[in-house]
């Protein structure tokens, strides 16, 4: 009898602070030893120069989601946790989302309805609170928390999201009973809401215009009272998808305070600009790249590089959110081309995170290997209540794993995605660093792009507490 | 014939940036000479040992408004601005509210109702929008400021006043077309209904509780907010009252980023702490110190006299906005006894303004002569459209002058005061330096203590519009 | 007998607070009435159209000093001091420097030697301490201090007048002693010299790399080491000549937190960049710019803008410091075609520093008229104990009086200037404003570029203290 | 015959990222698996209920040193390296120092001499430059860090080993040329010797001046202007035994500014405070809490505590420095029963610095396991070129491993200490976390308080280059 299921031999591991040229020794889908040399195998798989590192954790992904005002969002769990694991992500964190008026519970019994036994790759889900009524604050999401469902998100903006302040502050002192982290999406609704009009009275209807309807005070008012509101109630938060120097400088203000302030930034504020809006008009290819926030520019890359390498942001995510353009998909939503407002606001990225992060942050010397597998992969884990289960390759741990050629030179084209949208917007980008095979609880689910994992591999994960939730003044 | 209706001989002359030994010669209600010495007037005044200043200039008080869920404000126009010229100050700038459904047209003849002919002082009217419908900014906004009424105030908080997001970005875009500048009172109301509706469920009802339903966190929110607006629709404003660091720090953080933020504050942040609303009931004193932002605390004073010191605030304004709190008419607002939400939020201060700023500021050593001379009239005449009619001591302005002596010590107390109240927040407060004399317009209107002028010696001033509303980007 | 022996009649007086239409009354040289309309005038100047300033005062300005390693200076006291009327200043503080191992006296009295009967305007001598020895430090500074040379000023950096941080303590500590202010050159010496060799070891000897020897961060931490001592030493000081946003930043950090550290800037800041001293070899034009500090960018100049427009800089002067560049003077100095190093520090611009500020600052919309008189000519009188001799324009200030033509449209040229310089750096700078009479104690000096003043129409100020010299902790 | 030497079973593993239950397999000195269960071991340690860490990194001690102008330091290897593993920690980086005129590489030789063979933990050297000349900077130092010396550490005070700025400048460019990271003792000479005689002259000598004779703007100055040195150099530097929040500051706008400027600090600094210096004459006790920087107060705990937290500390260091105060040896110094100046500068703590960090540390709430193994161990050894033999518990690391028992109670008192100190300044310090056994590359050297490790056990370590010192603008 073997003593170990599979060994992956002779790589290079890297958890978030080590580096180690070490055999990794896996029993019943999870890692048992981590070692020099490991014999006694079943099976071996062959790392030479290649990284082992913990499989990606994408903790901000949306999937099956109604789509904003047209048609269905250009990914269910099938094409979207296909897309992870074809991109080395192993573990997803999706939205239930709550339509107003509706149970919470309920919403989430959808969702899993969606992803249950329709996944490559293990998830679990946020709870989207649209709706903070009293039996949902007092009943349903203490209950939801205790289920395994352990963070909330809200919204400051989007018609059908938007909670006023009265709301937020609701819904934190609700996170702050049951120990839940708060997600908040910080843009202030009312200022977009007259940019827009301002914008759209004047003509100026084009994509682009999405990125001046919003520019980064914008954010950084919504990410101010955010904290605002998180310091009233004493309550840790998550601002998402940070843009731009402003609102990271709210945020770095907060830590130093010693608020519980955390930060997330994705692909999309180092890698596009509001330039790649531009378009002449509504056919334009600048609808591919509207999402919310918009990209800014060269110098909010830089603020970004520098509130990563400083520690203000704790997680790298994608905020995948597909939407089709192109044929008969994207004719689905004629709306879409009279005005940026009505543009799905949303990106696919589930699949380039990592490449991107590889090669404009490692290979281009802003943070370290271990930096990497931090921003990727561990703090993801510790903040969303998954660690140590996931996160690391270590003894005890899910082996959910990646194998990276530190080395490969690729460009990013559509046609090398497995997701369900017709376009990349990173469509052209050559990046250094590349996922070679993925494993998810120790079984080999995508090797060079071919998935072989079976649609249900993937499993439902009721997570932890976070333990980054717990207020400043005790619970 | 006399050259001079009136000679003030002897004193030392103050202005904004100048001390001198001088006479002042007055004709026909005006200032037109400043000289060495001069001679051949009708009448002379002897201010020898005493300092000539521009007479007070109080761009915030609050007279004869309704009064919020009680009776009258202690203070209609006659008491108001009687207590106005015992303290030295010549010129107040009240507000005329809105209330909601109401033409602003309408409510401006209302306050005229009250104030025309029963002044002893000079006055002008800030308009309070509550209700920025598109008649309202469309057609009576801008009728009014072309009619002198040439600044508006808008609240964050308030049931009864507060603005939407929306609607504030409205009133300023209108404001920056009809170049009014706009007042802000920074105080967020979800977030204060929330801290309220959680003591009070707490039983936490005594007056101090107001100062904890509102905390610095709560006005820094709604500072950034406003001043985040403000720079979405390039329109300056002037963020009132503001009580400790962290407001401050807002104010001073958009004037470095060039933004043109102003900022105000006044006696009650140098004065007065949280712990003097401090009392075991409803019925302690506590409820007499209850006005909104809440004074802080020691430390805040200290970031008070920063923010002067280092030209962040321009103007130092009473908030004057006096209640009962005894006999009868103490009695009229019950509500008030039984939990601090309802105790009416203001304290009078019209009279004590320039004592408590002289005493601590220029005879402690904070401030210069000159400062306090901006700090309590040029600036308020600059600000709001006065200048060079109001503000300052040369020829062509208006002879507003009080005599004050820098050497007069004295005890804030009730029976010195002239307003209506029935109490002084600042009882037994001593301070160094007081109003000897006041001249409206070259008439003696008050001389120690004593009340000389007329009801409606005091006019309607129509003011220009502020050289400080110009947006940054140009009209 | 007339009461007056002049009026400026019909002008716009302009104060650093006030703005009026009134006449000026001037008797035995002294201002005696500001007034409305003033008859019985012995003469009488129509200044209508015209803006009524108080005559500019030049606080740091370098006249008959030695040369550094080459011939003299461009301007001794005639020449200087005529460029200095010409340009509507009227006050001039140049500095008596002490040579290593000479008494201070005997230089003071070298200086006086120089400019007694031989200035245009009146004067007062800063006192440059390059060797406080035991004698210096206990006897000298204290008697010359008491004889009216009130402030010091000391080097951190140039071979001659480097004092190091020991020297720099004690002449602080002595200046606290005496009430007198210390100006300081803030450029660290070390950091200046390893540059100024490692540029030379690599063949950069041309006049552009004099800016590159000594970057922002060498002025910036000079800025933060003087300031470090002076709030060891309690002590004011006063940042001389400050030329961009870092150092900027550390003096508003340093008034930020109580302490009293003042500022200057010059017009080299906000008009001239390190371009300007580009040129292929050292017989480019790129030596006639070389000063110190360097200037340096566009950004740089907007930050020297931040600074005036946020009050972090008290005065504005010249610095004027003028050497020879062509011609005969010019060809006595070789070194200086030789390295950087050795072309000397300086640059003329006593009779350019009015126009710039009031054309780029008042016109282009950045600085009130008001500031204008503040930053050139009243705060230098508060700021160096000449106020209320000097300084504004009111009853019993010396009759120093610039006429100035806002509306004049003007290119600075050499053939305009008075100065002994055979260039000046402004040479094709367009301006607006220009000045059109200057009066020094009510006397007519210059008129329309033509001195009408004679040689010793100048006199010696004697000055008082400071009262910015006052330490926060009390004498 | 065995798979391993030895195996540490049923701990909890903790990495600077990682903890889990595992059991650690070691063979030849190294750590060669860390599995979920190993056997066929030669020997086990139960390490149930304790906590298994990488054994403590030292990185700034002071070893068998000639005293500052009195007799010995307390401890030479021996002692210093005994109390070094009776407290955890395995490696220690002592600092030869090069007295001036003497080579550097003599000075070397001469402290191999006290530390070879006589070392219970390993070793390796920072070089102390007090005399760069020309031979040394051009010889002596790239010649020692080829020969694993990769660390330099220059003062900028002390009589004996300050630098001037010009010598700071060299030694900075000289490290940038090979390769080495320079630490940096930051306080200013000339201010320390400013105030000491002004204390002296006033009569102030007894031990607690010497906190005033050094106040927080000394340290913050001297750190602006390394920093200032650094960034004209394009160098990384570490800021060591950094006090309080005003150096804390400077290196954190450092950081943020993109300088590569690292920050050290040590126990005393978050437990010890000025006022322990007290006393009323030279007898007290305070001369035995004199150490440089001085302790400052509590609220420069929270501020090292915030510096902490966000990042701007990398290492946490003991400064072990050890002087005998009472007894024969005591006596020796007498001058340092005179004053202040003489009291030699220094405390031991090599043995307490595990236990203080953990204890106020993880115990109290401020920081993760995670972050203590990092501040204690990982980051010395990433930082001084030892990583990855040192700093981690993962294949291929030195087994050098503390088990710590993480709930043990102890007051810290002299008796348990295995220096050669007479006292220790920690003396009742009441901690919770112990360490249980230290282990030395798989040998246990210490049990219990017991020490069975021999001398010579410890080696030299010949360092690679830090990966840290590598320049912002490339090599």
């Amino acid at each position: 009898m073997s003593d170990y299921d599979l060994v992956i031999r002779g790589g290079t591991v890297v958890t978030a602070s080590d580096t180690m040229k070490a055999d990794v020794g896996i029993r019943a889908g999870r890692i048992v030893a981590v070692a020099e040399s490991l014999t006694n195998a079943a099976k071996a798989i062959d790392a030479s120069g290649l990284l082992v590192m913990p499989g990606g954790i994408d903790s901000h992904v949306h999937m099956a989601q109604p789509a904003f005002g047209g048609p269905a969002m250009a990914d269910g769990f099938e094409s979207g946790t296909r897309s992870a694991i074809a991109g080395g992500t192993t573990t997803v964190l999706p939205f239930a989302l709550q339509p107003r008026g509706a149970s919470l519970r309920a919403s989430v019994m959808d969702y899993h309805k969606e992803a249950d036994g329709q996944s490559y790759c293990d998830y679990g889900f946020h709870l989207i609170v649209s709706d903070p009524s009293a039996s949902v604050l007092g009943q349903e999401l203490p209950a939801l928390v205790a289920d395994g469902y352990t963070s909330f998100k809200v919204f400051m903006t989007y018609d059908d999201l938007v909670l006023n302040d009265r709301q937020l502050l609701e819904v934190f002192d609700c996170a702050r009973g049951c120990g839940a982290l708060v997600m908040v999406h910080c843009e202030g609704y009312d200022a977009i809401r007259f940019m827009t009009e301002r914008l759209e009275r004047a003509g100026k209807t084009a994509p682009y215009y999405h990125a001046i309807s919003r520019p980064q005070s914008v954010e950084r008012e919504a990410t101010h009272r955010a904290i605002s509101h998180a310091e009233l109630t004493d309550v840790p938060i998550m601002v998402v998808h940070v843009s731009g120097r402003e609102p990271m400088e709210q945020i770095r203000w907060a830590q130093q305070r010693g608020l519980k302030v955390y930060g997330e930034t994705c692909p999309q504020y180092v890698a596009l600009t509001a330039d790649d809006l531009k378009g002449l008009n509504m056919d334009a290819s600048g609808g591919k790249y509207v999402c919310s926030p918009p990209p800014r520019d060269a110098a909010s890359w830089e603020a970004i590089w520098e509130g990563i390498r400083t520690g203000v942001f704790q997680t790298f995510s994608s905020d995948h959110c597909p939407f089709f353009y192109e044929g008969e998909m994207g004719k689905l939503n004629p709306k879409a081309r009279t005005s940026f407002r009505w543009v799905p606001n949303g990106i696919p990225g589930v699949e380039t995170r990592l490449q991107i992060l590889f090669s404009k942050g490692v290979v281009e010397g802003r943070i370290s290997l271990n930096e990497f597998v931090a921003l990727t992969s561990t703090n993801h884990a510790k903040m969303y209540g998954l660690y140590p289960k996931k996160g690391s390759i270590a003894p005890g741990f899910d082996a959910d794993i990646v194998l990276w050629d530190p080395n490969r030179k690729e460009t990013i084209r559509q046609e090398l995605m497995h997701h369900g949208a017709d376009y990349t917007p990173y469509e052209g980008l050559a990046v250094t660093g590349w996922p070679v095979m993925t494993l998810l609880r120790g079984k080999v689910v995508a090797e060079e792009g071919k998935i072989l994992g079976a649609l249900g591999d993937g499993g439902f994960l009721k997570r932890a507490l976070s333990p980054y939730a717990v207020p400043a003044g005790g619970a």
